[in-house]
């Protein structure tokens, strides 16, 4: 499970690498499917992300507010500072807690903490797949989807 | 790891039933990114999927015959044939297996079988990705890309 989310943060960093050679105006423009631009997919992930892992954690929602985020930099850090919260709750996930069950703070519906665990990594590699096609229309190198060759799975260390 | 294979089993069904609608010419029509076409995607799926799990499974590689598939029926006809086969190894598969290293029979890499499995999961969201894509210019449903509400998790059987 940690080596997912993990290759999920390795491949978001390396689209943020590839897309600084993207001036801001083409990354918000409205492209097909999806959610309609680069930078509006890229807050969407973090969003995701953030919410259902602190659901996770039975912590309340905190949206984000998309309006305060205007380029490519300013996303970049708001990931990385989630991502400091998430790691430390990540880092200490176990097995054992795949069947407990929470309640989400803004539907109320009510999940094993395994299976949105397992939603927000697809939905990020879905969403990821959809960056891919809008890079080659402008002509950017894609990143790799691989998960071989990250050196990602450390035994004892992770699964 | 069982019920991310369920996931994307039961989401490339969805995929294959949205297809339906949708002419032959249409689904071999070349488009931007990706493997191309709907159909090249659909049998790279199959393939990659079936190449790996034989690799985990220590069996050599059978080589899909891309050019005997023409149409979405023999595509769908050999996605079934094959997970026949997958679905009996991926129903014994134990935590415990996945430090055993294993060499693929095509490129003489060794790995780890988790890093192998976690890569045949992830190429197949991120492939989806980019039909969706396509879906939507086509004007065509999209499938749900969620893991939650599917009823993936059952306790005690999958994980």
């Amino acid at each position: 499970m940690k080596s997912l989310f993990y290759y999920n943060w390795q491949v978001r960093d390396e689209w943020f690498k590839a897309l600084e050679t993207v001036p801001d105006t083409e990354l918000w423009r409205e492209r097909n499917g999806g959610l309609g631009s680069f930078l509006k997919t890229m807050l969407h992930l973090i969003d995701v992300e953030y919410s259902w892992v602190r659901a996770v954690n039975n912590e309340t929602d905190i949206p984000i507010q998309m309006d305060e985020y205007k380029d490519l930099k300013s996303v970049k850090e708001l990931s990385d500072r989630l991502r400091m919260e998430l790691r430390v709750f990540i880092e200490q996930w176990q097995d054992e807690m795949e069947y407990e069950q929470v309640t989400s703070s803004w539907g109320g519906e009510t999940f094993y903490k395994s299976e949105i665990m397992r939603h927000v990594i697809v939905h990020e590699v879905h969403h990821v797949g959809q960056l891919s096609i809008w890079a080659k229309e402008i002509g950017i190198p894609v990143v790799s989807a691989n998960f071989i060759d990250r050196d990602l799975m450390k035994p004892s260390t992770v699964r």
